[in-house]
């Protein structure tokens, strides 16, 4: 799984003016673009889209512009940085991981999404483009969206919504790879499964890490009165918040069956080895006796009775056919066949 | 188990207006027929019943008849919802979960009952139709509640009342299904029954997390002070939040049972494997020597004088069977037979 | 163990005035007799003992007598009810689960025994007679109580506080019962041990659910200010909430010994299993090798010349005994012996 | 352990008239004198000291004396009371559990320590007489105390302090127990190391029923504004407070590594099963091919070429030679030699 | 691991003056030199830094000179103190553990950082010379640091931080040595790696152990409102703050790892010898019985047919052939070959 190291995507800016009926999009080709072009907003609402947050340069421009503070720059550029929201006079901060789930490969990727919300812009920043940025933004342009007239907050929450969604469908699918290992297993006994249930293990912890922190943050919004996000909005985070309970209710309930799951891998390990045991047993009990009566017709005593009978070879057959019965019944008794 | 596939249940909508005499009850055809029934209400009580929550048109023109908010609607009609509380100013949100047990195949069905209940009226979701309040509405019509002069709090409350109910239900019958395989575990130390304990497992986890929002919900219920819960119904909704801990101890109470059972499983298959082994043993342990005895007597020195001794096959019996009862012996004296 | 099935127990209506000086009981035959004898009270405190809480109809019409509300009404006759407490205007509730514990057939028995509370005077309601109710109503009437001066808020401590001493006793028998069992399962390997610690776990939560809410219930009791227990009273009270926590510390304490005995006894069989697969691999390699030789010489080569030598057989014992010495001394020194 | 028998021993009560200059030591023979002796205090502060709590009379006298509820003398008298602070308008109550530990046996020692504390003076009730109290005396007579002109807080915090020290004393040495065992344990796969590591575990319960409810008393003093407790001596509880929190994250920390130790115990001793069957596999694997082919050439069929070569028996062990060889390069490939 | 031995590390004081613009730094030789030195400040701010705890009597004196509460000075002293935070009138105090990581030897080495931070002064007290605070030494002296204007509340955080951020570094070696250990375990089932997991699951205890109580720290920092830390500082705590909580999350997410890498390392075990039981079995399955019919015909029986067939040794190995490719191919069935 990719963790925190800085890869070096190449800047984008991209922005948005939009108010109730329209949407305009521009791509900047320098940060230097960016001043003039916000002049040009005339009081509609402005998404700021930034993608790169390996551009140190461009945060700390783009800082002073709007009055963030140096440590929330800081916690932009850090991709290593746990999901943390942050309130502050003018503006709210929050950082969310996308997560993407490669299903064959069982890996998941991480991408850091921060927030600035202001009353009449939001400013997002992307460690590489995310489709579900890009989706978001698609839609916004084209219309596509119904509740335009709605704020930044608005927009904010609906990329949170997003990500949000997105673990459902990771956790889904996670639940079903564990299914899958689950049928697969009995086959296996050779301690390799347990491997895999390792890995989904973690795969649950990272998502774990990356929704509790999440969960956090939306419980303090929905609590806190803050004036950037409306009334009308709120309900719209208590919303998410919900969702972020459920999945982090669905992420211990899939560590619980993995438990168990475990716990029944150990179980049928114990059986095939009682089974191997049993067999190994059962051939012991037939032959080792067996093989010493003949082993005592074998000898070479001069004066071996049983020897010289006319029909002591059948007759040792006959014993022979005679306790194998009885000891395969016995068996049978002890439900070991 | 059935979890959140949207079935396609044919809309049914049921109005009742009762009062503290009478019960009336309409069947509608069509969602525009319910409007100018409702104008006839005279001041009564108003329950209506909608069966079919995927007709998302229909829960549309419904909420904007009585002014519900959006996201609400969106909750109804996901069946896939967590059992939630929300309050408005004129009315009070709820989802539960309604459960069934189908004990011979140890299978959970879930049906979502959504209640959006006014200060004189109800209205209940059903995902398809629930025979619980089929029942409770046949007895309102019947007249066989002794306390239809309460309101429409009071209808909310039997609603929840009989869900958790049967949650009581079925919680017992997983008892019992737990105490029966407790039974037959010890005859089967294939490992098969701890998947069949595993499926326990996962019905109590799917009962935990359907009930546990729902004592977070009636928590919430008992400590606001809403004017659409009357003080006199309170007591009732307290009396549920009581039953829903209760619940939950006990499901909590069977998985502690069901952890101790996999542990005495576990000691069991240890011990059948300590049963194989010392049958193994003690076999191995008598026939070992003496077959090489009898082999020693089979080589072909030309000198070994106890062949020629006229009892010398006599003496080997001797020597055998006095080997053999040593080790009998030994073996009791260790405990092993 | 029993739970909650009604026992159809003769219906006891046992009243007892008293004050600082005299206490009269009264034993009635109907209810109907009640209400005339509670007009002799005279200002006298009084105590009412209901024995038989299937009795429905009496109930009833007690709670009418008294202003008790129906739900409470239930919640006695409910054999079922997880201990509770209510608060209200005039009256508090309380159910307890008195234990009696019969160590040989390590049983736990069940009694529900409600309490309702006025301020001059207290009812109980018991499933069946108990004798710890038998005997503090016979301290009380043969003045053996020094503080009968005290009011009823008292005597509904002493009641919850003989209740709450015998839970003490139960946990000490059961303490008992599972050093016993630990003394013992060290013999007996065969994972029976298991199943009677198991029966020691499941006794440990049914004392954990009935101490559980108590605790709970004593801790409100001792929080709120009602008026009907007087603050004399209260020390008292809230000695019963520290036993209360005791025992529930003593649960934990017995559940984490019994835990860890698991894990011993499981340590206990791997051992066994070690020494039984020791001795079987000591046998099997001092014994294969030993007939391998044996065969050898007992082959029917027309050219062995060791067959030929004079002193071949001597030769022969002196190369086993030499390497069954050196497999002991190699045996000893890995400690297998 | 000794737990809660009530020891007979004999009374004692001694009192200390201190202030900034001096002390003065009174060893009573009896309860009689101690009253007039009080009345010579001259508002110096008084430590008044008894031993041996199993005097109920004497304790009844003294609460008449110094205005002590009845229930605060039950809880003196009671040696299996849970450590408990109480809060009273002219005093404040406190028992400690002095503990000491004898390492050879693993014996942990329980005494009892009560404490009344006034404004003036403070009273300490001994189960028997306390090597900590004695020091902390003989300390305050001799005038080794440099704080002597601190009150009868101060002398609380001291006694505290001195019996939680012991606590740090004793969890070291369990420490040291447990590292020693480790060690040991290696050796001995036979389940009896499970035992000591078991008497381990119970040892550090008692500690933790013993500071947990320390912890929590201190809490609550820190809390607390009382008159008794003078805002100068507050920080020194302050500190024992954070001991107490020291010492219970001790006591966790050694249970983990006590679960830790278990889960390799138990590693081992599979693994030792592993190295033994490994044995016993690798010899049947060799002598059993072995044995049947030496028993081919011992039958007796009419018809063997091989019986008649002339080097058949050499022929013989070069076959068996290189097949030993195979096999052993064989295991030595699969990592079994 | 060291912890808590006093080292003898001779005295060192250091002295930093320093404002906006320049940073003045003396060594003193001498305690006595301080007092005289500090009258030089000239209203700049202060940084006094003493290596080597140790030396209680200039901790005395200092205490003295600053107004320090001999219980903090204990604390300063003693070094197994756990990390805490004091608020008082004019300073807070603060230690935090100092930790380096051995990854070689999987050694933590310890050293306690005190803190007493001023309005204008802090006093870093080291156990013994730390590279950490070495370095912002260095930093601040040759002006390297940005924001020298800050006050003395801003070198107290850049003191924690660079710990903090060191805890970080640690924990990713850990990680960094559970993955290396992963990955060899699979090789060697002795047991040993457990121990090598134990022992990281300790140096994680220590960690938790030390960052636990320090989040604790900054968590009262960051709620109260203190004059010593300005509200421009305040946000830098919080940042610390959030690393504590992220550091704490990795480190139980380390632990849950480790967790399930013991649970698979015994599923191997079990595999292993699973592996080893079953060889053991298809060579006795196979060669018992044909041992059996060898040695049947190294019988003397006078009268066996089958011996005077002229192909009875060429039949013999064809039923030797078939029995053997039989088993072999029941063994292919049951997946064992």
């Amino acid at each position: 799984m990719y963790i925190g190291k800085r890869r070096n995507v190449p800047l984008q800016i991209r922005v948005i003016f939009y108010d109730k009926d329209n949407a305009e999009s521009h791509d900047l080709k320098d940060f230097s673009d960016l001043e003039p072009l916000l002049s040009q907003a005339d009081g509609r609402k402005k998404w700021i889209d930034i993608i790169g947050i390996c551009h140190t340069d461009v945060l700390d421009k783009l800082g002073k512009l709007f009055g963030i503070h140096p440590l929330i720059l800081e916690d932009i550029a850090n991709t290593e940085q746990r999901p943390k929201f942050e309130e502050f006079d003018h503006y709210l901060f929050m950082t969310v991981k996308e997560l993407s789930y490669q299903a064959s490969a069982a890996i998941l990727f991480e991408r850091q999404i921060s927030l600035v919300l202001g009353s009449d812009y939001v400013i997002s920043f992307q460690e590489e483009s995310s489709p579900l940025i890009e989706e978001g933004r698609n839609r916004l342009v084209s219309g596509a969206t119904r509740r335009q007239e709605k704020g930044p907050d608005y927009l904010a929450y609906r990329i949170i919504d997003s990500v949000v969604d997105q673990y459902f469908d990771i956790i889904e699918k996670i639940a079903d790879n564990i299914e899958d290992l689950e049928e697969k297993m009995i086959q296996d006994l050779s301690g390799k499964p347990m491997r895999s249930f390792m890995r989904m293990r973690r795969l649950l912890s990272v998502l774990l890490h990356s929704v509790f922190p999440l969960r956090e943050s939306l419980s303090r919004i929905e609590k806190r009165d803050s004036h950037i996000i409306s009334q009308e909005i709120l309900p719209f985070f208590r919303d998410v918040y919900d969702h972020s309970v459920h999945i982090m209710e669905s992420v211990e309930n899939q560590r619980d069956i993995l438990g168990g799951i475990m716990d029944v891998y150990l179980s049928y390990q114990n059986n095939k080895m009682n089974a191997v045991m049993k067999v190994l047993t059962i051939i012991a009990t037939i032959f080792m006796p067996l093989s010493f009566v003949a082993s005592v017709y074998g000898m070479n005593f001069k004066n071996i009775p049983e020897l010289n009978w006319p029909y002591g070879y059948l007759y040792f057959w006959i014993v022979i056919v005679c306790s194998v019965s009885l000891m395969l019944y016995f068996f049978r008794k002890k439900k070991w066949l």
